[in-house]
């Protein structure tokens, strides 16, 4: 059992200094506690709840962003695919393809990303069952890339809201494949702001230790310097100044857990 | 209050013969009752639970197979579309664009269907509430093009079970925009074969029944000569042959309750 | 198939002058449109929310309630019991002893229910599935007492919220026992005013035509002739004064229905 | 925040023997961990799934065994009440009188409960919100006793299937009052064998691991020397041999979760 690793950063590249202040803090607390990173931000938000929510700076842009920031921190890289025909440029930027939730059973999509050879982390559609994740992942796997990460978001639990089943996380570790807990989503409220969807941002911290405590090998926590005022996801991503004690608490959480 | 209308047709387009023989008997058994016909079918799924479900045969030879039906029986044709790209193309060869529901947050492919022009139906996600689809609605319309239908086809009901709110049509109907219920993908139970979906067909009539004593513009319904035999959603399709006396109990609600 | 049969009354006896006078109106409207008519009052809501909702009268104030109205009008009453050693009193006075949906798996409590010879109606619980029910007939049945209905009144569906899972109605149908709708407590949502339940006074209508439409022995609807200022279960009864239409639009669809 | 308490013990006394042994065993391995026990078993279960299902010893022989287990063992026992009346009857025998979910609305046994002065352990409904959990503690500290549980053992989650919400535990500790963790019936799979409930034993482990880094005041756990034959609730209590180990760990988890 590998050490606990994080995969965090602003939920969209708002601009290519925001993301980088991002990245440098973020590297920063990391390299005190020791803990991996891997440096996450996306370059279009696909699926806003509506069309007044910002999209992001676009692929040509995000990619330059991202692939600066691994180039100057040398930490490892995730951005999302909403596009068979985005995977391949996108792979040479990344380290890390990231499937969407929605997406999680479009098939082409699944055998681009495979198909790069990157990494690629899917998202549990939060319409699905954590059993029917293996069939997903046989997806990505017929390419002959088995680099393959699950992660767990959140189900659907009647209108505008999710639940987080930890159950989830044993059942897709069943898999073989390592299973991340993606945190800031798990408390999302979808849609519950009208046209933009509302977070719990105070439960981020006890659901990523109740995770961390079944077991997983990485936890996904967004978070901004003003995440009130970010543009998109702010009611459920964490104030960047916070991390630090939250995740060196995981961190201690993750070894006591594996040294069982 | 418009007179109800049917979609109907087989999941997937099996051959040119299949398809054809399908649309001319439901062609036949709609013009018996007086019924308005949408012929259905798809060209690709996309999204199948596992790779070992079949696919489709393909955007080419599909669109060709849809406007040869339509040519011959002179009944509009429906069809999905998963990606943006597929739509101008689509939209040539049928009247009405049908976005998924895993994808009916996809901005960019709701612009693109709203850009065509064409009808476009927007199946309502089983992660969505139903008053979020005026948020959907509203992306389509951006295009200037108001010819939405929104459809209701069950929401997240625990794992591997949909549930279909009958609230939802009175809400989504708010928007102004006809209402369609799918009894077929209702009554799926999604991933719950294991390597697919599986079904409960006994609940489409009741369940249609009950949407239409509601109140909605249009029933989709697939069908099947041999269901138990279909390339997909076999255990929720209808046998074809047992249609007849099915729509013609709808349409005497439909008149009811549209009398009211 | 017999026709529909009416369950209805206000949610509590609020006062036997109140009560009375809504029975009269309902024996009334009923009689003008040829339905049968159970009335239903309860003389204690034993599951308020919190303490702060009123209780009602009492069992033997109520009691006293019930069959006078029984006796003048010559109408069938109903009303919950939520212990078994109020069964054989209750007996004596009405003519449907009701388990509350809470109380649907009390074992004790169905016994003594059973016990008295009355019909005994027994609420589906929030949380059971409709094929559970089989199991909570046969605690009834095991009294030598075949009499029983099973009414749906909402599933859990995330937090505060009910939905009305039209499947149920022909699954419980299944164990041959008739079948009653609850159109008022369907649409409740629990605890969703804080400390009183909320209510959508406006999806009773429709959800009960759906429910009539799938086929069901009775519907039950609470209803007032001040639903705003009533003591309980306010916000989904509806006003007396709109029964008769909705009432007959129900009988129609009935009709229609049961022809098929 | 006092270290993390264990309510441990079978579901119900099979026997005084049975219950004593399981005694027995806990309070010597609790000792050796310097782990904090109450002892629970159950005289009546009031509502089983189906009739066939045991019931249990009884009320007065049940209350001897559990007197018997306090006085020669000198832990604190717990048992569950079902109505007002045993109450009075149950708190001359027992410390912690607990409710049962489907009860926890019931107000008269929640008074009656709360009356005794001995602490009331209310378990949370499978259809309650958390935050609706503040009413019914209400409901027993109007009585004046403020020695009030809250416990979580799971929500509605589609049908015959729970899911454990770890939100609740904040939720219900922001009343002031300590909060429970039950982890047997968290698994529980209601009704999901026909004529009984089914259970998933292997997730009670992970589920009491995400609660206790949640932080709760105790965890409640079934346990049985020979689960696949117990009387009730088999398939989801642990082996009592297995105890020593989980224990053990979840004593660290909350030494580090308290620590913070």
């Amino acid at each position: 059992d590998a050490p606990l690793t994080l995969i965090a950063g602003p939920c969209q590249i708002e601009s290519a200094d925001h993301a980088r202040r991002m990245a440098e803090t973020l590297v920063g607390v990391c390299a005190d506690l020791g803990l991996g990173l891997v440096f996450k931000a996306s370059y279009d938000k696909a699926n806003r709840s509506s069309l007044k929510g910002a999209r992001g700076v676009g692929l040509d842009a995000g990619l330059r962003v991202l692939s600066d920031i691994r180039a100057e921190f040398g930490c490892p890289v995730l951005t999302d695919v909403h596009d068979a025909a985005q995977c391949a440029a996108v792979a040479e930027a990344v380290d890390i393809l990231q499937i969407p939730a929605f997406l999680c059973r479009q098939t082409d999509l699944l055998l681009a990303a495979g198909a790069t050879g990157r990494v690629v982390n899917v998202k549990k559609g939060q319409f699905l069952a954590p059993w029917d994740m293996a069939n997903v992942a046989d997806k990505v796997a017929s390419t002959g890339n088995r680099r393959i990460l699950l992660t767990e978001r959140g189900a659907s639990f009647g209108y505008n809201m999710l639940v987080s089943d930890m159950r989830a996380l044993p059942v897709m570790a069943a898999t073989g494949y390592p299973v991340v807990f993606d945190a800031t989503h798990s408390v999302q409220l979808p849609g519950g702001l009208g046209t933009a969807s509302g977070g719990q941002r105070e439960f981020v911290a006890p659901l990523a230790r109740a995770a961390v405590a079944v077991g997983v090998a990485a936890v996904f926590v967004e978070c901004h310097d003003d995440p009130d005022n970010a543009a998109s996801d702010g009611p459920n991503m964490l104030p960047i100044a916070t991390m630090r004690p939250f995740l060196a608490r995981l961190m201690a959480l993750d070894r006591l857990t594996k040294a069982a």
